[in-house]
Formats: structure tokens, sequence, C-alpha cells
């Protein structure tokens, strides 16, 4: 149901952060290189028949000058998340997070942080959760783990720092 | 079915770009004012009682350091997406942009371009039509228009310029 | 023989220095709207068809997150020329210069200047010239004629600035 | 009578060093892991109690978009110092300092540099000084040890670089 | 109590910002103009004879390379807060923002928004208030009127987009 | 046929890249260092004298303040392409991008991203095949290269994450 | 004694500050344009013969590109002087100032801030006044001004907030 | 009769790059540590005696908000250079850039590249030699090496790049 795309095989160890995410709230996805400047043809197919094979949502990660995600959104209704990517000879990541995030009106990009694909797959099964009342609570789930562990770490650090806070 | 928040009355100009963006589309919406630091208890209601008041996205904007979007998206399982605005005294936007964009692993917001919010309309509607045919068309319709617009510049443009293209 | 193509009517004012230097020259040119996001068809079929259609080079301008120059140049062996161009709610004209500059190692973009279609027009020429002794020619009068009017000025400031200077 | 809490346990070896400070002092602190989009209800409780917990100044830590000093300070009369971290896959530190300096009208967060925990301790501790010539005191003294730190390097620096320099 | 200081006249407009909250909280302070370059003498004399004089809090606005709140800082044991300010010939406010916050370990500066002196005079109040009940008292009430504008405007809204929203 | 000129010998190690691909596509080329600030008679020299010694492209690198790309384009009427160099003690690379790019009108950088010599040396020969079918055919067959090699990607990646596409 | 070179006739109102200032300290100066670009072999002759036309210091004025000042500084043995300014189509300035101020080593350029011509012509004074006796004390002189002036706005101040401050 | 000075022991490696340059040249400096904020009387002492102590230039380096150069330059009619340092914390450089550059009207500094002690040093020796032939002569020579170093390394690229180049 969710389609993870990157514009290199070098983005693989980011955009599998939203992968493995997805796996964990058994949500469908699959998972390939898809390059908008090496392989137009293929990314416009990929666009253009996304929703009819059965996407719902498309993850599309790209670094330096990244098109990707703004020319899939461009080709689809559905919604396109854009994975900013700090590559090599990135200018620090600026020019992934500014040419996926700064899409004129009419074709926007649903940008998350750089190097953020876990946030990708997280918002992949919001969007999902929209209308779907079993991920959304899976959801809940998940963000209730997440107090957890900060809950977690309150005793470890005043295990380190002996102090009066007993909140 | 989409709330549309904004954390002051003056990022109504552009928030409207959002609400006018569904309103064509016939999709239902709120549009009113919370603000993250000024009415936190507000912004924590909203946010919880999102989902079970019916609302399927939200949609949150603002300026300077600009924590609406983030924390209403730590309290709701529903997909968030964050405008930021070009508010006086903002440093050319950056601060917005940053402090909606660039979430912490765990909570993520669908981030548009600087006073991106038509996109954030459309985007919503991309989410709603991931599974509603009936948007989805509609939206369909949309970009054929926004085809057609840039179509009709070509003989405005040719008239000015006179030349050999003719594609 | 020079192609310059643009993302939006609202970038024809900046676009027209390309065309008004070229027609200076007597270099035949086209100019058009095609935009990587509204048509992208058009725009594939622009840059496909570009070469058999007798074009040497490509000349393309785009605002914020500008994939127009990138995505051309994806798709033709001719060199492509790209135009920041600084458009409303552009962040300081960032985006827009990233997002042609940064382009992946396979597919240059030859950039040039925020706004700067004037350049993106001589280099245009320089790159006919480059095995056209015609254009060159041209070229050099155009070089000695902006040294001309800096000299042109230099009487100006003199009578401005009374000094001893007379190199 | 000093709060330090941060976003995260990974923010620890940055906030200890306010830590440290202020036991030097011997100023009383506790030290907890807050976290503004993992644990809200934590927060703001923390952020309500704090003063009539005894509370005097509370110093917050966080990394990328970080809402945790500028949230807490919506919720509370005392003063918040706001410490920018530099987390992994932050833009430069740019998002952590922009969201926790540019806090609307209204609402202020005293920042310090990035990393600049040290700082924070010492600022909490001028501000407790304000009214308390004790712990003035100790501050003038803290001030008087960096002046001597400073002038004991000098003869270190003229046994390297032998120089006619005496003041 | 209060100190208020500015490099230059010309920053009169941004700094009465806090000076008129302070007015508006019964909180006497002093105004005036002391240039960390021009008036180096003024400066120093202003900083180390502050507390003597029975001031609390030193606020201390500057644009450009802004040594004034920092060079107040490294001569006084009383909290100093920092107001970058946007002049002309600024980069932005970067220079300000940054030769502000960036304090080294040691001398710490509680720095504020870009032009923020409104927040200035309001954490001014803060620190005032942290040890003195009346003055809490007096920022709870101004908080609530913050919270009070912002429901006053959720009315004005809704009469221009009718809607479902009824928190 | 294309003169690669660099600032220093420590740029070589990026230039080559260009010089690496030329040879590939059996294009000549010459690289040497010329450097603008240390050899200005040389760079003059070489600029000047660069079309009557059969160059019909120069491709010119440079780090920190890059003249060199600039001068040379002020002293011939051929295309000059810029490459920006990340070099030691530059401020993240943007003094050597924005000084190669940012140039004034009537004399035009074609300037690729930074580090991006393997772009320059194929924006060269895209200038020589502009006119020239051999080259335009190699070029071809380049551009076939790196779409292969993205789909020879595809079947590693469906190997470590079995999933449904099959495009 | 003090030349004064810009790159084009808009940078005359910039430039005129140096030239004033000289002229209120009775030390000769010359003015005129020199462009790095467009008059490459004026440039080259500027600055080889300065030292010999008897100049002692160049300040030397650019914007975007601003290869002016290093140009001339590797031309010549005389301390030059370099003066970025905001000129149109600049991105804020910084392309100007990072083309100046990040010089390679061996070849200083003394940079003033954006657009601080009149800086430039202190500096220039300050130069030849650190061996003339003369100099320095109009130099004292103009820095006591600054000081009155700033000592005279004190009251002016007062009249409009009447405060305790009586220093 | 050069004053070297450096807010902190730290900077030693970089400043040292300034003296070795003069000790090169014969040209007699001191070197020691001043810091703005942590001995601020021994910086005004230092500043305000360096002419009567026969000083011609300072050298200023400092890292962070560098308030050194400037503070120094303001109660000395000497030319003072500053030096940005990066140090740790910094963010990237900009905060000691900017803090040194972007000085107010009335008080210059005379700024080189981040980290560019050595090019201070080189810019002092060029003061020096504004009015001392020796020094120029010096200095002529000292060009001409770097001039002698590039062209030393032409050969060793050539052979490695055997190619047609031979100007």
């Amino acid at each position: 149901m969710v389609g993870i795309i990157m514009g290199s095989q070098s983005d693989l160890p980011i955009m599998e952060l939203a992968a493995n995410f997805l796996k964990t709230l058994d949500i469908p996805y699959e998972l390939t290189v898809v390059s908008a400047h090496r392989t137009p043809e293929r990314m416009f197919d990929y666009a253009k028949n996304a929703r009819k094979r059965g996407l719902k949502v498309i993850i599309a990660g790209a670094g330096g000058a990244a098109h990707l995600p703004g020319m899939v959104a461009s080709c689809t209704t559905l919604p396109v998340i854009g994975v900013p990517i700090l590559s090599s000879n990135s200018i620090d990541g600026w020019d992934s997070v500014l040419s996926i995030l700064q899409m004129p009106g009419g074709i926007p990009v649903a940008t998350v942080a750089l190097n953020g694909a876990l946030n990708a797959g997280i918002l992949a099964a919001k969007i999902l959760g929209s209308g779907d009342e079993n991920v959304a609570e899976k959801l809940q789930i998940y963000q209730d783990t997440l107090k957890d562990k900060v809950l977690g770490t309150v005793d470890d650090i005043k295990a380190i720092h002996p102090n009066l806070y007993d909140l």
C-alpha cells in the first residue's frame, strides 16, 4: 500500500528506516530505486501507474538537487512524502531540503526532516490511519511507547544526578 | 473533515488559501486560531479531540519559532500538515521553516513551502483522496486545469515573441 | 537554434533578457512556457525532441524548487543552461539556486546567477560560437562594448570627483 | 531552585555542564528528561507546577525543531533559559537555534549559544544572584578565576614565542 | 531596577517596547544610549557600576556586529538580556543575532529574537518575578490577557469563515 | 579541445574527474594549474590565447574566493565552465559557489555543483556535441549506461527487501 | 595617496562615502571605475602601477561575484581594502561578502562590512596614520567626535523617557 | 611593531601563522592572549597603549561571538586586522566572521578569511610596506615565490596527465 522509492542505492540505509517502521505496523510496502534524472521514463511510469497499482501513499527520498519527490507528485493524485537526504558533496543538506520543500503552488510534497525517513514511514501510517481505526490504534500504541521510553530514562539520569525532583 | 488552525489572526490571509481550495472541492473544513504559546490548553484540547470530533487531517500554520504544527502532531494520530509563514521580524522565514520541518524521529509534520497554504489544502485533499476515488477524480481535474492554464499562456507569449516553435 | 523555456509566464520579464541578447546577435531562438510540474509530458516531449528539431542549446528558467532545467537535461544530450529566478515566496532565491545548481553526477546543468537570463543568452552564444567564428567575432565586439561603456563612465565620475587620476 | 530539563537522554553530556556549574556554586538543582513531543502532558505538568514546587529558574535544552524551551515558557511565569543542542541530522544547529530563539512577542526564552549549557548554568546563577548578594559574590569570584586562567596562559605563550611584550 | 541601553539612538523605536512593557507593570527602569564602540569607557563604567547603582537586570540592544550586550555581561554579575536589532546594511540580521548569541563559555547573554525588545522587557520582569510574587502575579495576568486576545479573534474569524468548529 | 585548469594542485583529485570523463569519450584535453591570484599573467595569457590555440571549451575549478573561472571568462569568447571546490577553511563551500555563480551581467560562467568536476566534463562534451553528432551519440550511450546502472540496483534491493513491486 | 576604485558607476553612491571621509581629513585620493570583468587590462595596469604612481592604499568596491579587490591585491604589494556592495540580484550580499573576504593564503584583502565604504575610508586613514602622527591625531579627533555624538543623544532620549539614570 | 593578540590559548595554532610570516620578513612582533570577555581591563589597556608602546598594526583573532578585534579597534587609531577563528561549538564559523566583519560605521576592522592568520600577517606587512620600500621589496619577493610554487606544480601535473598543453 506504500511505495518507497529513492534516487540511488546509496540512499538505502536512510530509506530503510521508513520500510522498517511500516513492517512493524504490518503495513505492506514496496521499496525500489527510481531516479528522476537517470531513469526519467521509469519515474513517469511509476508515478502515473501508482494509484491503479493500488498504492495509497508514495515516499520518495533523494539528495542534492532532489527532483524525484516533486516530479512524482506532479504525475499522481496520491499524497507524496519527500525525504531530503544528506548526500556527499551536498551543501550541508540545504540543496536537498529546499528542492523538495519549496514546491510551487499546485503540486505539494509532504516534506519531512533531513534524513527523516523514519518520520516519513510514520507519516505514511498516519495518512493510512486517517480513515482506518486499526492503523490509528497501532499508531497510538507507538506514541505511547515513545513516552514510555522517555520515562524509562528518567531513572537512569536520576541515578547519575541524584536530586530533589520527583514529579 | 479538515481542521485548519493558525497561531495568530495575522496568518489568516495566507491560511485562507487552504480553506478556499477545499471549498472548491466541496471538502468540509473548519478554520480557527489556536496559539501554541498563548493558548496552550486550547491547543492540547484541540489536538487530543481532533480525531474523535471527526477530523481526518489537520493543517497548522505559524511563523517565527513555530511550535504549533509539531506540538499538535505530538498529541494526535492524525496526519498534521505544517505551513511555515513569513511573519514580521522573521529571519527571512528560516525560523518558521526549520522549526516546523526538522521534527525529531517519532513525530512527523508534513511540511509545505514557506507561505504554501494553497499546497497544504491540496495535500489535505490528496490525503483524503488516497482512499476516496471521488476526491481523487476532482484532484485529477484540478491538475488538468493547471496544465491547461500553462498551455493557455503559450499563445500569449508567442504573440509577444514570434518564433519558430510549434511543438 | 536556441530554445528558451520557462516554468511560468511570470518568469517572462527575466527570461526575455536572454531572447533580446540573442536577437542582437541575429541568433535564431524560440521562447515558450514549459512547466516541469504542471505539464510534465510537454516537458518530456520538448526535451526529447529538441535535438532532432534542430536546437543546439536549451535555456531553462524557473523559481522555487526549480526542477525544469535538471529534468530537461536528463532527457537530452544538448547542453542545458539553467536560470534560477527569484519568485514570490522564495527563501531569498536559495531554493531556486540550489535546486538547479546541485545536480547529481551524470546530469549537468550550466547554471548562471540568480535572475541571470542575460548571461544565459550570452553563454548560449558562447557555446554556439565555440565552433563558429562568425558568432565568436560578434561576441568579441560585445565584450569590447562592455569595456567601452565602463571607460565612458570614467569621465562622468571624474567630473563629480576631480582628482589626480589619469591612467 | 533550578530545574534543568532536556528533550532526550542524548542531550545529557551537554546539559550536565549546567548542573556541574551550579554544583560548584552550591546552588541546588534538579535534572531530568522532559520531552515536548513524546511526553507533552509531563511537560505541561512540569511547567505549570514549577513555581509552586519552589523552582526559581528553568533551563531547557533540546535539538532539531526544539519546542521544549518555548512551550515550557508559555506555561509558567518563571524565567526559562533555552539551550540549543547540536543533534544528529540537525542542519548545522540552525534548526535548534532558530526554533528556540525566535519566539513570538509575549513568550520570551533566554537563549544561549549552541551547546552553551555551561553559560545556561551561569545565567541561572546570575538570575538568582540578581537579588542575592551571596550568589553574586561567588559569581564575581568565578569571573576573576576566568581572568586568572587567561593571565596564566600569557607566560606559556611567551615561552613559545619570546617577544618584546610586557604590559 | 532595570537598565535599558542601546548602541544608537536609531535603536530607540525597537528598544522602547521593553520600556513600555515595564511601565505597564510598574517596574522602574532607566533607558539611555551606551555605545560599545563609540563610548567604550562609558560602557565599562555603566557595566561596572550597575549593581551598586541598584540595577537588577540589564537589557542591551544593538545591531550589526553587536558587541554591547556581551561586553557589558563581561563586566557585571547581573543578568544581561541581549536584543539583536535589524539595522541598515545588516545581512538580514544574522550579524546581530550571532554576535550576541554565540558568547563563549563563561560570559552568558540571555538572547531574545531579532527586534524582540518586548520579549526582553517581559524576560526582565520574569527575572525580577522569580523571587517576587507581586511581579509574578502581574505576569500571570499578562499571560492571561494574551490568551484572551487570541480567544477574542476566534469569533472574528468564524464570522468570515462560518464552519462546523465549536470547541 | 578542452582546457582544464585549476587554481591549485590540491584541486587535482576533484578536477581529474573531468579529465577522466573526456578520456572515456576520446575527447582531447589538456590539464594544468593556473592560479588567478598567484599567477595572474599566466591566467591572462591562458585565457587570451585559448581560442587561437584551438581550445573549444575551458573548465576552471577553484575553491574559497574563487576568481579563476570568472576572470578567464572575462578574457575569452569561449564558453567557460566553473567548478566550485570545497577547500580547507572554506565556509562549507558557500564562498566558492557564490564567487563563481554570481557573475555580473555580461560575463557568464557555466557553474556546476560543488566538487562537480565530473559534470563539468560531461557539460564540456555536451557543448562539443551540440554541433557534433559523433560526440552526441557517445553522450547518448553514456546516459543509457547511467540508466542501466540504476536498473541493475533494482534487483539488489529487491533481494534485501522482497516486496510486491514489479513494474 | 589613496586610490578608490569600483566595479561599476552604480557603486558610486556607496563608494563616495570613503572619498568624503578622506576629504574631511585632507587626505588626497583619486576615485574611478575599474571593472575586473569588463576592463581586465585596465585593472591589471591600475594594480601594477599603483605603487609607482605614489598610491599608499587601494580601496576597491564591488558587488555580486566581486573579483576586483582580490585581483588587484594579487598584482600589488600595497594594502587593498575590499568593500562588498549589495547590488541588484545579489543573494542578500552574501556573494559579494564571501568573494572578497575568503581570499586564499598569500593574497589578503582587508574586508569591511557590507556597503561599509565609510569604514574603508577610515581604515585607509588608519593605515596612513600608522606611521604619520598628523593623520593619527585627526583620527583621534574623529573618534572623539563619534563619542560626543553619542553623548549628545543621551539628553534627547532622557527627554522622551524621563528616568533615574544619571551616570 | 606588530601586536598579535588572540582571545584564547586555543587560537594559538592558527595565530602562529601570522607570527611565522612576520618572522620570515624580519618584522618584529609580539604575541599574547588578551580576552575581551574574560580580561576586559587588560584589553582596554592593551588597545589604549598600543600606539605609544610603538606598535604600528594590531592583529586580533577570536572565535564565536568575537568581540576582541572590534573592541580593540574602538580604543586605538592604529589599523586593526581581525582574524575570524573556527572554534568548537561555532555555527560553521559564521558567528566569528560576522561579529568581526560587520562593524558599524566609524570603527573599521580589516577582516581576513576564516582562520586566515597567514593573510593577516601578510596584510600587516603590506600596511608597514605601504611607506617602507624595504618591506615592499620583501613582499614582492614573497609574491614571486608564490608564483614559482605554482609553476613548479605544472610539471608534476603534466607527468600525471600528459597532454598537448605547452604555454
